[in-house]
């Protein structure tokens, strides 16, 4: 089976306390795509501009992403600019949305018959009126970000209901829920309606909250992290790619999908931009979950 | 094999978003023998004045713990005020050392021969001085606290290399080591000497590292968290009880000495004191562990 994502393909300027990368190639769906392709194959819906180089499509297609969905406007492509501390919380510098600031995502007719889908994060209305598009979807996954939990939280809690895995971090389950403690969040957030909520807690692992399971996975141990950038994404691209491989939603299928997601996302933060994820092979990727496993088994 | 401690028995003030209670019973050999009996005999070595309540004296005995190394002083019990916010760091408001100040642990005779040894969080040139008097020790372990890195690095140091397994939280790691990142922090702290680090997460489990080989373990989920004091020395006296148990330190016992100190730690915050932890029964420990199993098996 394949993947549908719907996201943002974007430059990203980045500060990290080991330096500064500038208007490099970054954005939801790219980090998610250059992920999930390993297990599956992934079509994109995403908008840029005019001043997209062609060695950054010239990577997608190299990579076997079907780009059919990738709208050239007239205008400048996204562009985020960000800063890391040393505890790698992010801080936006500028956001300047460009032709970003119209997406209206058309999905392709080709499209329409997808079966996992990932809705990026992007405005809740938006997320909705995309999945509109699609026929009848098996999965339905989502993330979404501090600003939508702020701005539009109905919105966010009303496209929840067709939801099937909701991801994301601890910070917006705790933003979200008004609760502290992540179980308790993760309890409220899913009376909102979403089947699955992923919490993904960074270097302590991430959370998959069932109606009858949790599991509870810890992260992967690395000694040198230069840019958590589209982290949350690769780990998204993966889990979504991995369960699309196996073409069946069970407990078992899951808990794999978030070892490769954590696994897929150490090569992500190992440098900046998604250069590694764009290299890494998949000899490499079973390597490390080997090394996973030896880290974690009792 | 049975477990000796050395450490303190005192009054705890505390704190936390939940309430205060007044000098209640606390103490690090307090929380360790309390949770090290479930699986081993435990000897405890500590100073208490004579202010210290038959009740708490009869709670040690009916627990099993034998009480010959423990003294009684002309004076005042040791006292620890502190308060915790909600991400539960602890501050200490005031510490009252009374009898513990001239805390000088002699080992009774009958301990001399232990061979499972915990030298709980005090003065390492005490560590030492104790150390010294048991005769041929298979495992020896400690604790110790940021006091002891920032004053006395340089005799802790010297102890460490003679320490098996060196518990300390993540804090510590990063001061003692002046490494961030957690991984480079224990390959630091592992030059000073010891055979085996352990690094204390609080929610976010442990670590456990040797020399070929690491180990992660998330930690239990938990809806409430009222009082994390003793969490720590709750987790070292199961670790120590489980492997004296086992009566040989291999990486599978020690990696299920951590869960079963995971376990144990969560009982104690679970209620405000050791009271929880002193009720606790053997089919709540294991049905316990048992949901750890099917909250991280994949």
């Amino acid at each position: 089976m394949s993947v549908l994502v719907v996201g943002s393909v974007a430059f990203d300027t980045l500060t990290t306390p080991f330096g500064t990368r500038k208007k490099i190639l970054g954005g939801s769906a790219t980090y998610f795509s250059l992920s999930a392709r390993f297990f599956s194959p992934v079509k994109l819906v995403a908008v840029v501009g005019n001043d997209f180089p062609k060695k950054y499509i010239k990577l997608f297609e190299d990579k076997g992403i079907d780009l059919k969905g990738l709208d050239v406007a007239d205008g400048k492509t996204f562009h985020w600019e960000g800063e890391y501390d040393w505890d790698f919380n992010a801080k936006t510098i500028s956001t300047s949305l460009n032709v970003f600031a119209n997406f209206n995502p058309k999905i392709p007719v080709e499209y329409k018959n997808s079966e996992y889908v990932f809705l990026a994060n992007i405005d809740p209305d938006l997320q909705n009126k995309v999945l509109s598009q699609v026929k009848s979807p098996k999965l339905v996954a989502c993330d979404t970000m501090n600003h939508w939990i702020a701005s539009k939280p109905e919105a966010l809690k009303k496209f929840l209901k067709k939801i099937d895995i909701f991801f994301l971090n601890d910070a917006e389950a705790r933003q979200f829920s008004g609760e502290k403690n992540l179980v308790k969040a993760a309890k409220t957030i899913m009376k909102f309606g979403p089947k699955r909520i992923i919490i993904k807690k960074g270097e302590h692992g991430s959370l998959l909250f069932s109606k009858d399971s949790v599991f509870s996975l810890p992260a992967f141990l690395l000694e040198d992290v230069f840019d958590p950038t589209g982290a949350g994404d690769t780990f998204a691209g993966a889990v979504m790619g991995y369960l699309a491989k196996c073409g069946k939603i069970s407990e078992k299928n899951l808990r794999n999908a978030l070892i490769y997601g954590n696994i897929m996302a150490t090569f992500t933060v190992e440098e900046f931009g998604p250069w590694r994820l764009s290299r890494v092979t998949k000899p490499e990727i079973e390597k490390r979950v080997k090394e996973f496993k030896r880290l974690t088994y009792f």
